[in-house]
């Protein structure tokens, strides 16, 4: 089985060489299941020193969980959620957030996969009118679905928007650590310290196996999680492995590290992309994504050297990720693929 | 972190050296996410040869997730499911078959913690009446939790009674790899050539990191799981890595191997057990658990040693349970505790 | 269409002419819909007069709705709710309480219908434990499935039990006012003033047409309660005409009227009944309900001509109910033809 | 209580003479409870001379329940349904749909609040995609939310278009009989013959009490409906009085007297607008309803006279409805009031 290194995916990747030999480590012996264990205690120090002494940090198995209990948490069945219509919650779940929450999703069209606050106040209304959901949540990816990412400011106007009118603001953080050293900001300074109450602390997208961490900033909607991290099934019983994980990945700065080469591999992409006249870069490109626009004759022919996703079939535009194993090589071979189909069509 | 072997889970256990092994070897490069990888195309096989070319198999990463989604795979949100009132669905999952499908548990009393057909008789009732959760599958654990286990005519007559009367029957097989080894079973005689339409498979008590499988000998009702194993919140998106862990524990008679050792523990404690005349062992030792009165004085006392679960305050009753890695001397060492107990209460 | 008086269920009574009266009043040009109209306040200020100024009330359609939503309202979706394994949300809801709340309902066996602090304490267990559902609401029904009342003290004991351990008392009021008659109480007596915190009010078994009433005596967790009523498709439009039904209902003692005369019938049923020694009377009757023991042979002549259920087959129970219309012709008819058959089958 | 003839709802109605007739004469002595009635298979008989002899039909309490139970009829958790932006099922319903099916709603603009196979299509994607739920219903208010109505033909094209692509098509019947009126079509031309599933048929708008009707076409979705009723808190105790409104409404054509009337005072009121220069009609007026554009210094003065609902505040578009009681006088009066305040305004 070789696995060629892609652009489909930071998922395709696999774990990282610091994160698997802390999981054979932590394999001694017995401890305690369900997250009674010293791993987990250390995983949950090791957030609290990052994000605040006062967050509640709990594990679960992967994103989809992250982000539906973290809403949950936050909000009752008769609420409503708002995010942006791009919103990997709207879009990718397969109606989880809806399904398990009980909430709807009410969706804003914008630009570059950012909200405002002047975006989400088109989706402020109706309450205290029985026949309406009601607004709870403000959910934000950061980084977002389109490679932006928020600055604290922007998240702050967000969490100050939010909690004027009575409602939480909700962050998934699936690629948090790539926002964070696009700014050369800490975790805390984009979450928690931005107002943040409720956040999806990513880490499988960026060197682990598995495992995810709902971090409350507020530690008032966290009351009852581990309730319902039961009820909704993602209790992992040798629990020891998740935090094994979290515990390298927090340490000697192996997050920000992973996170930084994956970034600087998107920036490299695009450079190279912008060379070609008939490729156009059309997002900003401040984590590790690439979107841009390519001629649609040559997309088949190029995915069948590099499987990649198509983001929008109108305007030809594709999705080209990097991760933390993504080399400068891979990048070049992609390219000089890419390179030769585009004079093959008499597009360079 | 010294962490000693004890007697309250096999859940304490860490991971099988040929688990983490091949969960070494698959981390190789690149592949598809969401399951779409050659890791899990060759478990799939595997399971498919050992259970039978015709069973579908999915994988999600708890047995929580195993039991509820399998069920509710096999019902809609109006039908009932029939188990013991041990049962762990019943007693161990906050409640989370109700909340994720919808279903009533109509529970049945049993002195062993296995069904029969006489004793599921007594919740069939109501069918057609439209104020009653109509039964529509019934569930039973392999082995049990009381350590006991069902023979393929015992799982034959409740498929048998389940077919005749429109049900289907569901095996929770957190330890169904400790109930065929008990009786020099293969795996499928004591499942789907038993009539089981389907089955939670384990592999975390028995060696594996995490991950299980739900495998469907019915196809019929298999049809929209890839769906809702997404929405509610179980697809992996690194699959690779709990398929590689099923692709060694499926290899070489490894899940036998593990499961033969750790139920011969379980009756090598007994065995030592049943020399003090003050403890006595309360159900059939047939895997890797043993169900013992213990007089109550010791039990505090004990536990300061080993930790373990007591299960049945009013009878001073504890479980015990042995895993793959319980050697001879953490036999010999708890024994000798307990011995120094009695002997200290005159119980010798 | 000649609708003959049975003992089947009080449900099969029509509307009483009061009542009736009342809706063709409030047909009367135009009002606000969804319950912003003046027959809706009325009714409301006349259940403040009754059950105390700070009570919250809500009309939904029926009996189900009222005692899901109320539970609802107590609860969050780990938790337990407490009550007696023949309690109609139990046995006769189709696992409504279940699919809409997303609790579990923990069942006690009781002998007559009612819980007590000791029976209840039984299940009183695993608080703090993730891995189970939290106990939150004890749940009773005024009067009981069995037809016996609880006294304003046996209310007392329970609500102080609950609240002393953090929980809510529930009580299924759907014949709350044949209760407070049979003992000489105010309705506030035997809910309220003793400890209760949500009450399901029933009025369509005591003569209304339709409309059930969700009163909170605890105003705190009556806060989102109009949201989810309307969410769990509860939210009349014409509501007027609820509400019109309850303001005849609770004036001019109208209530108390009808449960009497039910009350007294079922007492006169009961008195003939005790003249056959055949015939055992199997639980106290203190409402419009008796439990009788009628032997095997004469239940299917005697449904020919009195349609009625049977509460227990194994000991030959039947149950009868008597209603607001049942007259004492209709008494005399039926224990005519009992007497007949009897004799028939000589056991007179 | 004076309660002046309106124009904010048709809800705001009462009941019309011959329904509570209906009611009365049905208050005769017992009949089996929920459902099991003469009155109920009665109301079923004339709904299949209307509907179609193959039609499955069942009663619920309000138009909410009989779109979300039909919808879910027709669906699984994991499926999502494509309707308008400014369907009723999505915007005034709390939530309702999402909650109680699982399902996602996925919404299409329109500009005159119907649905067309093109605008349809913008939406049916994802098939087969685990990430992606599902589309399996097309859900198309007739009349729709702004008044508007589907000929027969554009019914049997999205029917068509639904079918081909192995979705069903469900019609929210609100105001079925104003759209059947307004064509001068039958109910079943409309509705079954041209395609439609399963359909929620209301009458509280047109002269009902209370009660809607789910109809299935496709009776092999309709198989569990009595229990999911039930289990939804839709199931009336004494269902004899919601049938016998059906059989007055479908009996003597009363169900298009009441529906051409409101109609005519729609288009009246319209006529009746257009005299001003300074108020735009602003949709088609084919029902009974008038959406308007009205000055918005105008519209606080004249709701002070008669509460209405405004549409759309950016536009100053107000929505008005017509009923069934409406009189000319009514419409005089209200289009006096106006005048003035024009006059006042100086824009006359």
């Amino acid at each position: 089985m070789i696995n060629k290194h892609g652009f489909a995916s930071d998922n395709n990747s696999g774990v990282h060489p610091a994160i698997l030999q802390a999981i054979m480590e932590a394999n001694q012996g017995h401890t305690l299941a369900y997250g009674e264990d010293m791993y987990t205690e250390k995983a949950k120090a090791l957030f609290r020193e990052l994000l605040g002494t006062d967050v509640e940090v709990f594990f679960v198995f992967n994103g989809t969980a992250a982000n539906v209990l973290g809403l949950q948490a936050a909000t009752q069945r008769h609420n409503a959620v708002i995010c942006a219509e791009t919103a990997h919650i709207n879009v990718d779940e397969c109606g989880a957030p809806e399904r398990i929450t009980g909430c709807k999703l009410l969706t804003v069209k914008t630009p570059d996969g950012k909200l405002t606050p002047s975006l989400v106040s088109t989706q402020m209304h109706g309450f205290g009118f029985q026949h309406h959901s009601q607004p709870k949540v403000i959910s934000i990816s950061q980084a977002s679905e389109l490679g932006t990412v928020y600055t604290p400011e922007e998240v702050k106007s967000l969490s100050d928007f939010a909690h004027s009118h009575g409602l939480y603001l909700h962050m998934d953080g699936t690629r948090i650590t790539n926002a964070a050293v696009s700014q050369s900001c800490s975790l805390k300074e984009i979450s928690g310290d931005a107002g943040v109450d409720v956040l999806s602390f990513g880490g499988t997208k960026n060197g682990l196996m598995y495992g995810e961490a709902v971090v409350f900033f507020n530690s008032s909607i966290a009351k009852d999680f581990m309730y319902t991290r039961k009820q909704d099934l993602q209790l992992a019983s040798k629990m020891r492995f998740i935090s094994a994980q979290f515990i390298a990945y927090l340490s000697n700065n192996q997050w920000a590290t992973t996170a930084r080469h994956s970034n600087q591999m998107a920036r490299l992409l695009a450079d190279k992309l912008r060379r070609f006249s008939a490729v156009k870069i059309s997002q900003k490109v401040q984590v590790n994504e690439v979107l841009a626009i390519i001629p649609p004759e040559i997309i088949p022919e190029l995915q069948k050297e590099y499987f990649f996703y198509i983001w929008d079939e109108a305007t030809s535009e594709v999705r080209l990720m990097t991760s933390w194993d993504t080399t400068e090589e891979d990048i070049d071979r992609f390219t000089e693929i890419l390179e030769k189909l585009l004079k093959k069509f008499n597009m360079l």
